[in-house]
């Protein structure tokens, strides 16, 4: 991807709101944007994005800290959007270096993100608002607008300053018959358009998709329909997040006399939390425990879990591989209740074929009408566009193809082409009297979590993974005399990921110590010439008789 | 994967039919199925499978040729369907084995064939062959049907020996009105139905989506939409044996005014030979050279190239990252007229991503009907197993999801389901009478071709991949004497993929020592114990240390 120009931001002038989204350009994750006024900053999300496969082995990519490291102390909030990871999950690793900041948020999203810090030992600051509600922090007049998600509780947030009305959505669509009737808050949007928005993020991740979102309770019908056919058992897979899909699985397998046991660790907490707090209504003696489901006649039974993604270790993987005490078998019914995230279409079909080799049907996204997704799309965001008339437009949440559709909506009800922004992370905007200017661009980069350590492994640490990878490695060690370079202990060569069998280096061996003597007698002395003698020799040697190119680790010590 | 039984299959009984497919069972790739009649041996296909996301580095995987390796003078014909690389590809790979096996197939299809072998240095035996022809190969009477596919000159082989009538389809669909007006000709296959089909194996890639796949011609007037509307240049991708695709862009740009320059090695390999045997038609004057058509005016010009599935090294990746002398630009249109193949849509996704941060407008499957499938959909699989009547259907060609929805179908319109078999790579069915039996499983792996090895790289070099590329290593040299445990050379340590500064093992490296020297007063006194004490020492290390699991390479000499 061609690389931004990088140059450093005007100093902020008084009376000036400055914009910077920190992540969630140019990707779907790890959404943050900061805001800064008259010296203090408020930050709104703070989430993770999770890896692909060209970044193998890492846990979390949290946004890069750099443009507020050292200004920590000028931040006057966190305000959390809705309770999904990519805009909650870093907020442990913020936390980390300030554990004071205040975290503002909804009810059921800050119980979320409460219960996520709880597993890194935080206690943080909260401050529960409502929609409607109107906000003090600092110098930023925060108000707070009910929109609707594919998560309950989820808010967009308009903040004023001086310099003007900032309107951010946060992830939102326009269901108009929502299963908890908490529809987005047109009303406010257009007493906000009427006041007049000075700068309008709207989540973008839809902008490509023409129409609108389908209704959540069209897959009521669905799933009943799928749960009374079932003969034997029924597993649901979905979000652990999905409040509403979830009350739409109770539901359904109550009206069908059956009992629902919830599986996996996430699921279970985070809809006892929605329980508790009144988000999902659970009929009487629906829920089960696990243990007591599997003992129920299988006609009796609905399984709700997690790993409708595929992921290997999650519950559906495991069901699949006969690797889970729940086994399906012929006659079951699995039905993933989820949407298909690019790139772990192999994962699910694989889980998808396991299952039906084990002989049960497995209904998905793509033979029922098991899914919507929780983003707005193109009308209804035409829709916004209109009732807001923006004066400016900077698409968030997704990637160069979204922002770029969700922008050309916004030209099209009538925002100047001049005054929509589609930028990269680290773009740097400043705001005032309705004028909006791109005033830098900061360099942000990957922050890699794997294990306990956070931003040690880098891009070069992934270049060797993938080299890694694809071609395995050969570490040769061997010790010499530096003098005659003659060899006195080794060459000691080991593989992996090359070839199983280790007599392939028998070959290379005597090349290798002949290179060396021959390498002395020609001056070269040092450890360091020495190793490249070595790679060489064995680079080459690889490359002609098995046309590959693994890693190549020489180890050479002066003995 | 739950594996299936292995046993060995009862001997073979005069005058049956004995059928092994060998790969595209379970698998959407590598298809080949062996037919053993009275000491003989048929083979239908010979492709490749692409690798997936776990098996990094493998450049292709063939078929497991194991049935047939001790058998190979008695193979009478390798008959092939059509010049797709997943019924062709693994050709070369088993004429190194025997070079004189006779390929028999269509004149398009031997012809991609011959040019594929001449990069491997084999001139084929070769025997053309017409729809409608009956062909006598050694024991077996093979006729061959036309089938249309999204490549010309397919063909369905139906083979009858003593032991009953095989029809085996080969990738087809039913487009009633195919550009080159050659239709899958039921007239052929309601005369074999009448005749009695004791065996069925039809294509059951698109078994599991309802209805039928549109028409091929319904993509023209799109691709000549989007191609009259372009301001500036046009890139078309698709496949680059898509002789039909091609065909409406070399029309399309002809009715717009535009020239075509075919980019890349494939594509102009394969259209010429489809444009020398009269498959593709070429327009007067519609080619041009790639170099003369970059000196063209942009609205002058369409590049037709591959890289429609992401591959990082095709002409459309390069692109992308402004790689390649064709440089797109602002209002530039590209179009993938394609399928998005499962597995590689975060590559694709990146690579429209990259356009259109180039200013391209990025058209695709997703946003305008550029592509259909090449496979026949439910509705049409219904119409053959209706029109056929066969006896028994094993499915080919598809994931476990796709043979269990095609043997779905099969009864429905009235196969018995004890008649349809699901089977794997190996199963081995034996025919005669009318009478399908399962009579055995043999055990078939995978072959890797990685480089210039074949067979070398095994799954546990996989796995050990996969280990790299998640966690990297850590590779220990350490030279002891092996009375003391005293270490005289090391430890060296070198790690790749777990940490850019290497100041992190400091900490390991006096623990190293101390376990050694521990391990010998404790009595160790061979290399592989005190090559076990260092793998555990730095193994605890660093997973408490790191809660990381690399791998771990230790390698300990005795002085």
């Amino acid at each position: 991807m061609p690389a931004t120009d990088v140059y450093e931001p005007t100093p902020l002038q008084p009376g000036t709101l400055r914009v910077i989204p920190i992540g969630g350009l140019g990707e779907i994750g790890r959404n943050m944007t900061a805001y800064e006024y008259e010296g203090k900053i408020l930050i709104v999300d703070c989430g993770v994005l999770f890896p692909e496969e060209h970044q193998p082995g890492v846990d979390l990519i949290l946004p890069d800290f750099a443009p507020i490291r050292d200004r920590l102390d000028d931040i006057v909030a966190v305000v959390l959007t809705h309770g999904h990871e990519d805009h909650i999950g870093a907020v442990p690793y913020l936390l980390r270096l300030r554990d004071d900041i205040p975290l503002v948020g909804s009810n059921l999203t800050l119980a979320l993100v409460e219960a996520k810090l709880k597993e890194h030992r935080i206690k943080p600051y909260t401050h529960i608002v409502h929609e409607g509600q109107i906000e003090k922090l600092g110098p930023f007049e925060t108000e707070f607008v009910a929109v609707n998600h594919s998560i309950p509780d989820a808010l967009a947030v308009a903040i004023r300053t001086p310099a003007g009305l900032v309107l951010h959505t946060g992830d939102f669509k326009m269901d108009q018959l929502p299963l908890d009737e908490r529809i987005t808050d047109l009303r406010a949007f257009a007493r906000l358009g009427e006041e007049g928005v000075d700068l309008f993020l709207p989540d973008s991740t839809n902008a490509d998709v023409p129409g609108f979102t389908p209704l959540e309770r069209d897959i009521g019908p669905v799933l009943e329909n799928v749960i009374a056919k079932a003969k034997r058992r029924v597993i649901v897979a979905s979000f652990s997040s999905h409040v509403h899909r979830v009350q739409q699985v109770l539901d359904a397998a109550s009206r069908n006399g059956r009992q629902v046991a919830l599986i996996g660790r996430s699921m279970i907490r985070n809809m006892g939390i929605a329980a508790e707090l009144g988000y999902l209504r659970v009929p009487d003696d629906v829920l089960i425990d696990a243990k007591k489901a599997m003992k129920l006649p299988d006609e009796k039974v609905v399984f709700m879990s997690t790993g409708s993604q595929g992921e290997p270790m999650a519950v559906l993987a495991r069901m699949a591989n006969l690797d889970h005490q729940i086994e399906v078998g012929e006659g079951d019914t699995v039905i993933l209740a989820s949407s298909l995230i690019p790139g772990n279409e192999n994962a699910v079909y694989r889980v998808i074929n396991g299952l039906t080799k084990l002989g049960a049907k497995v209904v998905h996204k793509g033979n029922a009408k098991v899914h919507v997704s929780g983003h707005a799309a193109a009308g209804e965001l035409l829709y916004c566009y209109n009732i807001l008339q923006p004066r400016n437009v900077l698409p968030v949440h997704g990637e160069a193809r979204h922002l770029t559709a969700s922008a050309a909506l916004a030209v099209e009800t009538g925002v100047p082409e001049l005054n929509t922004f589609i930028g990269e992370n680290g773009i740097v905007l400043d705001l005032k009297d309705g004028l909006a200017n791109v005033v830098g661009q900061l360099d942000l980069g990957y922050v890699y979590v794997d294990g306990s350590t956070v931003g040690e492994i880098t891009d070069a640490d992934l270049k060797d993974r993938r080299i890694l990878a694809e071609e395995g490695f050969i570490s040769i060690f061997v010790a010499i005399d530096k003098q005659t370079g003659r060899v006195i202990v080794g060459p000691e060569i080991q593989s992996r990921g090359f070839a199983e069998d280790e007599a392939v280096f028998d070959d290379v061996k005597p090349k290798i110590v002949a290179a060396l003597s021959e390498a002395a007698q020609n001056g070269t002395r040092d450890q360091h010439g020495f190793a490249q003698v070595v790679r060489r020799t064995v680079g080459r040697w690889v490359n002609t008789q098995h046309r590959r190119r693994p890693m190549i680790v020489p180890v050479v010590i002066e003995a």
